[in-house]
């Protein structure tokens, strides 16, 4: 059996999208800024290679539906991932078939599409692909091994909050990889439990 | 002239105190884990060497009231720095003077604790201590030079924010340096204008 983790792009203030985010613009005002990373012109030629790798261990995908509603068109009407993809949802539907493309998943549960991927998945690892409701009752129920972080040097000022605001929740980590490029600094963490 | 600079310990969710801070605990709920990196047992030796060099540039020290008000006791009632200290208030005093430590003066904005800061620091630089309010209005009115950050691997939940919520306020910065610890990951940022 793999790992469970994720790789999210974060502002320095600690949002994944930005203000007012919805189906015309999936990542909010000044949104799009904290994915400049992936396409920075000056970016290390390797540094391709490195996300490929990284990514290259996954078998199975975990996403939330509102992700999947405001992500699918932009994706070009197709499955994003090169693999099957759950999506928790209270209102499941059939799956979403593409040519020569795993199929997209509706599970009425996240602990369920959580158990579906891990399956699936075999010896491979899960992604938890996003979004902020994922990555925030992933991080409250312990089911993420790795929490990869891209954190931006931009602030947004307001958005969806990686994590969950409110409350007196202690949380610990341990930082077990990093990496610095101009465009944004890779932190992996390892919870402590 | 030196620059404005500003060293700040905060959580991986964006708070600098834990919650309910209060004069009997002035880093709030579980605050204090933010500064076990300054006294981590594991420490490398050489890293006290290196927080030393970089506090060898100050000259001169702007903090805000509710900072002083929370500190001083603490602080065993002198001023913790070597340099003199202009606290930004809308309740000026009389200067704090105690035995052998440059005094800490109260004056009544915060852009007059800043001319006067950077006036006594001469070729030195001046340090932003906090709090929040401070880092806040120093970020708003573009006077950091650099923002120092040292990224503590724990989640507190809710506090004090370093970066002020809300808004659509767009910032970028720039990754100048770069430094892990276990116990923190320091970064450098120059915000770019």
């Amino acid at each position: 059996m793999g790992i469970t983790w994720t790789w999210v792009s974060v502002s320095l203030d600690g949002f994944i999208t930005g203000p007012d985010d919805n189906a015309e613009n999936p990542m909010g005002i000044n949104g799009e800024s904290l994915h400049e990373w992936m396409f920075a012109p000056d970016r290390d030629p390797t540094e391709q290679k490195r996300v490929d790798k990284i990514f290259s261990s996954v078998g199975a995908v975990v996403m939330g539906r509102r992700m999947f509603d405001l992500g699918i068109d932009p994706w070009g009407n197709e499955n994003p991932f090169a693999h099957p993809v759950f999506v928790a949802t209270h209102r499941p539907r059939e799956p979403f078939e593409s040519p020569n493309k795993p199929p997209i998943n509706f599970v009425d549960s996240f602990h369920s599409a959580i158990a579906q991927a891990i399956s699936i998945a075999g010896e491979a690892d899960v992604l938890l692909a996003g979004g902020a409701a994922i990555f925030q009752q992933a991080l409250a129920e312990n089911v993420v091994d790795e929490l990869r972080i891209a954190l931006v040097p931009v602030l947004l000022g307001s958005g969806r909050p990686l994590f969950k605001p409110g409350g007196h929740a202690t949380a610990r980590f341990e930082l077990i990889n990093f990496h610095p490029t101009p465009a944004a600094t890779h932190l992996t963490y390892r919870p402590i439990t």
